[in-house]
């Protein structure tokens, strides 16, 4: 394997890495229960041998915890191996179980939104957000006195800009129109507490947002489900294939350490590192926004228009690069192809102004150390820039 | 987390276990690729900066290598989350491109059969099988003269019965009559060389069966593909969603030690445990049979006819496993609901006496001490079930 000598570890491991909305780093937490689960339940959970069965009983406590942390009932917990395989599997249930349309926002992640597109075809229709990143609700109350959608797709939180949504208005709304409602956790879930989520009827969430593992995931999906991967009876027939005991074991213990810390208070401790750097940025490198700045946002992201410094954020990644620092340019899904980023389209951002925004985003182990480091070689990287 | 202490720990470790066709336990080689992994490629593989360039080089290192051993060309590669993925991943687009028939051989794994009838609907033949449970290929023959189908679908091992599939003749029928060929190898995968599978038009399997982790696979897809799960560019656009980096090093790892060790003669030497225990066994307990016993078969499984001790397989594993041993009914996908095997069924194996067959599968772990522990076992349990 090209993995390189111990000169490359020590490199990555100095690296001042702000890319966690596009994964997280495994915490030390997941890959203990992952190491304890590929020892202990090494069997198939659907084997009919007693190492079956308790792979199969690791699952259902697993089911159980998520299921309490979301306010769900524990059954219709369903596993995945990801987000992204989460959103197709709602988009085609959904648009299965009847001829309605998909009211799904303008600035949810590529999955929900393509998903959409394949399975409801014409029957989408896009809900505006405002020039602050937020899902327009008042669209839906307009909306609802000419058509009745059979579902709403709105995003917890927005991985471009952290600017969280009104999910909680959105469900409530749902509720009251007899909608269902789906909602993408996916950058909230380890973030904030997941109490509530699980009163959507589908929610969804990987575990590499919050140091759980690549490959990982879970959805609560309603009881009438159609299947999208057929196959074997797992999980009550919702989704074929051999669950990923260790995956989901690792998921679990990062999502509980999470969960842990927030009850403790850790978002309070962590979000003014965030607002540290954000009040010197906008000091010592005037010209620029913080976009969403006037709304709740996640503690951990910075979505910054930088001074018009040079035309192209790719310009500034490579240059923190450089410097050791890993940022983004938006969407790690959406920035390999670095087309206009469509959140910031759907927030009116011209794209030639799309152009400077920059993604900060932190996580658990981000420390005011970290923040500080990035805002001196921001700072550096725009007078290197500048000559 | 219900792990349980010590002593659960040290009672599973003691299990002599039987049941690798339904999940191979994490190889050493596996284990240690994964850790490194998660330390030295902690970054999404589209993100763009260095760190996630690095990540995205390991998977191409990794696409190079599942290449070379299938003989497949390396951009033809999708990493996936195992073969059930791939298997409805493959049914989907080979639906699509056309609007022919789907010939899928009646012994395929469940995945195969569900997600072709998925798919293709109406549009799927079944192929027969012979009493020794091999696809009948005079069938393909004989039918070619008045239907041409779109998609031939034949395993190249089956997972109840061990049984080696003609899939390089089926894969040269094919060829000739202008026919895509799909083959289902993940029981042959890390089992037997790889070498020449990549010939298929889509193959795939997923590291579980061979020693690497549950929740990833691979799969050979050609140029033209139609997505099933939509969302980001990951892929080419064949699979949305962010690539298991750590799952796909440690597959790649577990198979590489396996491609190794066959090119070193391992076959040759833990087939011959295998065959001393079917001779033991047909010796001391006799009336019994070993099913496709005349045919070429991995040479890891037995699938053996007990003889009427008892009336029931199920109580069979309930008494190896009270014994310390972990074997299976058969399918482990199927041997949830302990509904008749739908192989033995295509075999022509009365449902009665399907009711007696076990499925005794070893590892790359398993010794010549083990195999002869399961003999003593077996007669053990027949002598108290005989009571």
């Amino acid at each position: 394997m090209a993995l390189g000598g111990a000169a490359r570890v020590r490199e990555i491991s100095a690296v001042r890495y702000f890319d966690h909305n596009a994964t997280h780093p495994l915490s030390a937490a997941a890959r203990t229960a992952w190491l304890a689960a590929v020892a202990r339940f090494p069997a198939n959970p659907s084997s009919p041998h007693r190492w079956g069965a308790r792979a199969e009983a690791a699952l259902h406590d697993a089911r159980l915890a998520v299921a309490a942390w979301l306010d769900a009932p524990p059954l219709d917990i369903v596993w995945t191996s990801g987000a992204t395989e989460a959103a197709n599997m709602l988009m085609h249930s959904a648009a299965r179980q009847g001829s309605g349309e998909a009211w799904v926002s303008a600035i949810e992640h590529p999955c929900v939104i393509a998903a959409a597109r394949r399975w409801f075809g014409n029957r989408v229709r896009q809900i505006p957000a405002t020039p602050e990143g937020v899902v327009d609700l008042n669209w839906l109350d307009h909306r609802i006195r000419r058509a009745h959608p059979d579902l709403v797709a709105i995003m917890a939180a927005n991985n471009e800009t952290g600017v969280l949504q009104p999910w909680p208005a959105a469900l409530a709304w749902c509720r009251e129109h007899g909608v269902a409602f789906a909602c993408d956790a996916a950058q909230w879930i380890g973030r904030l507490p997941a109490q509530g989520l699980g009163g959507a009827d589908y929610v969804f969430g990987c575990a590499h947002k919050f140091g759980g593992p690549l490959g990982v995931g879970f959805m609560k999906a309603p009881g009438t489900f159609h299947p999208l991967l057929v196959g074997g009876p797992q999980e009550d027939g919702r989704r074929a294939g051999t669950e990923n005991v260790a995956g989901i074991l690792a998921m679990r213990a990062a999502w509980e350490e999470r969960e842990q810390a927030m009850r403790e208070g850790a978002v309070m401790r962590l979000e003014p590192h965030r607002d540290a750097f954000i009040g010197q940025l906008k000091e010592r490198l005037p010209g620029g926004a913080i976009l969403g700045e006037g709304c709740p946002r996640l503690w951990n992201t910075v979505a910054a228009l930088m001074p018009p410094v040079v035309d192209c954020r790719r310009r500034w990644v490579v240059q923190l690069d450089r410097l050791g620092f890993a940022v983004s340019t938006g969407s790690a899904c959406a920035s390999g192809k670095e087309q206009p980023s469509h959140v910031l389209r759907a927030m009116g951002v011209p794209d030639a102004t799309a152009d400077r925004v920059l993604r900060f985003s932190a996580g658990w182990e981000t420390g005011a150390a970290d923040w500080q480091a990035l805002l001196d070689a921001v700072l550096t990287a725009a007078r290197e820039m500048a000559r």
